[in-house]
């Protein structure tokens, strides 16, 4: 439909006026860090599944500005009617080559609210532009991964199909969705081109249309059963569901005979315990015990918990509109804020975004996550800031309930963001999707067995974070200077 | 990122099964109509707006299989590890174009539950493997559209700007979105790429980064001033609210000097209501009486209202999230239906699928909307079957609830599928975006005068539908055949 060969103008306008006005003060090329991350789990979840990068990394590849894109540019004008960008501008921004480190979370990552998913560091004004870009790829696809997990877990180890193209946002609300599902730990896909483009697996078979186009449903099961004798699924619900149960089995019947079998009875409307609970019975008396029943009709994982403990033999969750569009929560609130730049000195300076809403506060450095381990189980996660030496960082963690914790110096640990870019190039080996998902899964085992995790703020973090708070703002409270002082993020120079 | 340049994939597998089924069976060219429809409106809405026609012709247009496509499709395999598809039928698919006949509603047009938003007549295979896209590309610009249309009253004609690309779902999510919230009456988006490729208006100046690049706020308003005088509208919150307002009305002291204007200044967090009101306050004290109030910060229709209520001078409404992802209700639920399919003999047969829950039931027939007016106001709509003949029709409609309603005779009525393909053929003209908007707000403002507006089926469908459900379904009741004799449905022969 549209030709996304140049994504640079998938920004938010203010971005590009920034832009504008960081190269017109001459501070454009100012080293800066921001980072993505988000403050609350979605759904009421313990956690949230990290997913999207691979896209987040074409899109930096790919980035630039199309001689249509400037032209675009060039003809916006401000309230008076003059142009909004001058010619200089345009030619800089049509000669912008992306340049940053980035550092991000490899998909599938458990990740708690506060944690960077991902940070980059770079000139301010390329940082400036991926914002929104960045946001909508890793906001959305981590949403869904995360309600798949929470999908996958309610089916207790059954099969779950994503069926939701049809009523996803738009047709990348679709395709997107379809890849994070299986991230999250779906098995297979009805969506072709998501097939196609991210080598998911794909399943169906047949739909009520095809019932409604012969004159009766045994006919259409049987014409279904000749020409695609080794994917029978039947959907037996157009007219009357166990006469369609009836109908199927008929059909499978006559599959055997030709060595082939009844793959699956499909229901899709109706009281769906009830009605699989005596299928199956019926399925069962005529030897049909490998014959798996597939449900779906609006399913999500608390329709799913329900239908489980009501003891329905459904061996296939059809999952659609609920799973793609995270129904009972469609947005995870991430946020991109500025952490560090540099002065004009070459001095690292640390930044916190403070407002009228506590909770909107960001926490301010370079910050890397440290996921502490003994025996292969989690014991806790630390935020930490790679401006504080590591001889001044303590074991300590500050939760978000300002409860302290001490992690044992005998522990193990993994830092979690990996590098991804270094100076515009890739350093990062894409794993391919089967990886990311197995990834998810492992990951699932790990955090199903992990009760009160501890999270938190490294200790002297925590304090900066806290006493930057207490300040009100960074720059019109002379303290803060002595306070940056106090701490060695002022006279810190990292260079990359 | 992803190339769409063929969408033919966009789909769910089992419309490639059962289009392969309807090629081996021989039915493939069988005439057919499909109906896209919905069965409630989204967010208990009085009414549903329509929108993604554009993008729905966009895709009829291109349709086809690549090369590539039939390259995926060759390797799938069935449940045995044996390939899915013959190469006879890849052929017919690399081979097919689409040539059907397409009436649709235009965009912008007020639509109730079981109207069609657009029907399809032609070749059951191409009208099948249409299904999921038009799905995809309807369901969701209409949510959006729609929901755009309750913040837009909400608003009570203040300027509404749409700012959620950050946590729409996917690209597409975004783009679509920015597309629909305009076309539901929003004036303006921050999506740039949304404005480029649809000509929607752009807005937007900048966010708590540029303040937290400088030294100070007074700065980094100044600098802000300096370089983009003809854009300021200042986000006063980065630190303090009201030190900010007060900030904001110093630069554009300075401004004023130089012949520009402080355009606004923007709140994004805290109690918008108390913070307006003393903001304006500030403003108007200093002599800013132009200079508006813009809001954003998680914007729906019910905190507007709320706002508005309390009386918040907020002149500009900025909304995201709440409104992109339609958040109380991210899905619009339309169905695309067999209505009709002729027989071997040619002769036309009126389908529905009754299933176990009585309210998916479908519509029979080749429908249209016929809506009643009188001096420019709208009196009702009535659903009708143009198989039946306008001397078989009557002037009487029965309502969902079952209450009938008769059309005085002299009533001016209009009916709203346009002709859109003719044998895969464009005879429409795409209206442009603004005319689309307009249409929408004229729309409202019908609508708006309304109460208890009459909308239902045709008595003579009514009572075909009626009977159908009695019959239980339609070919397994030797009573249908009859049924149809009754009406004319069965012997009537529509060429196209």
């Amino acid at each position: 439909m549209n030709n996304y060969s140049s994504l640079a103008l998938l920004t938010d306008l203010y971005q590009l006026t920034m832009a504008n006005g960081y190269y017109r003060t001459g501070i454009a090329d100012r080293e800066s860090i921001f980072t993505l991350y988000f403050r609350k789990n979605p759904f009421d979840n313990p956690y949230t599944i990290t997913a999207g990068l691979a896209h987040a990394i074409d899109y930096l590849q790919n980035f630039h500005f199309s001689g249509e894109d400037i032209a675009y540019l060039a003809q916006l004008q401000g309230n008076d009617g003059q142009l909004l960008f001058s010619s200089a501008f345009l030619t800089y921004l049509s000669r912008l080559q992306f340049s940053c480190d980035v550092d991000a979370l490899p998909e599938g990552t458990v990740v708690f609210p506060n944690q960077p998913m991902l940070r980059i560091k770079g000139r301010l004004i390329e940082a400036q532009l991926f914002e929104t870009a960045l946001l909508n790829i890793l906001n959305f696809q981590s949403l869904i991964a995360t309600k798949a997990t929470r999908v996958v877990r309610a089916a207790q180890g059954d099969t779950v199909l994503e069926f939701g193209l049809r009523r996803a946002q738009g047709i990348d609300g679709g395709l997107a969705a379809s890849r994070a599902a299986y991230i999250g730990g779906c098995h297979a896909t009805s969506n072709v081109l998501a097939g196609k483009l991210f080598g998911i697996p794909v399943r169906g078979t047949h739909a009520h249309s095809w019932v409604m186009c012969f004159d009766s449903e045994p006919e259409a099961f049987m014409q279904y059963a000749k020409v695609m004798p080794n994917n029978c699924t039947f959907l037996v619900d157009t007219y009357n569901t166990i006469e369609g149960v009836k109908n199927a089995i008929e059909v499978g019947k006559w599959l055997q005979t030709q060595g082939h079998k009844l793959a699956g009875i499909r229901l899709d409307s109706g009281d769906l315990a009830a009605l699989s609970i005596e299928a199956r019975k019926i399925l069962d008396n005529a030897g049909f015990t490998d014959t798996r029943i597939v449900a779906s009709n609006d399913l999500d994982e608390y329709s799913i918990a329900k239908l489980k403990q009501a003891g329905s033999p459904i061996a296939v969750w059809g999952v659609g509109t609920k799973l793609v569009t995270a129904f009972d929560q469609p947005a995870l609130g991430g946020v991109y804020k500025l952490t560090a730049i540099k002065n004009k000195y070459g001095e690292w300076q640390a930044r916190i975004k403070h407002s009228e809403t506590l909770e909107k506060a960001s926490t301010p450095g370079m910050l890397q996550v440290r996921r502490f381990h003994k025996n292969g189980a989690w014991v806790g996660d630390m935020l930490y800031n790679e401006f504080t030496s590591p001889f001044e960082r303590t074991p300590n963690i500050i939760t978000e309930k300002g409860i302290s914790f001490t992690f044992d110096a005998q522990l193990q640990s993994t830092d979690l963001l990996q590098p991804i870019f270094r100076g515009g190039n890739l350093v990062y080996q894409k794993p391919d999707i089967h990886s990311i998902r197995q990834h998810t899964l492992q990951q699932m085992q790990k955090i199903h067995a992990t009760q009160n995790y501890p999270v938190g703020w490294e200790q002297s973090l925590y304090e900066l974070r806290q006493n930057l708070l207490k300040g009100n703002f960074l720059f019109q409270d002379p303290n803060i200077t002595q306070l940056l002082k106090g701490t060695n993020i002022r006279d810190k120079i990292i260079n990359g």
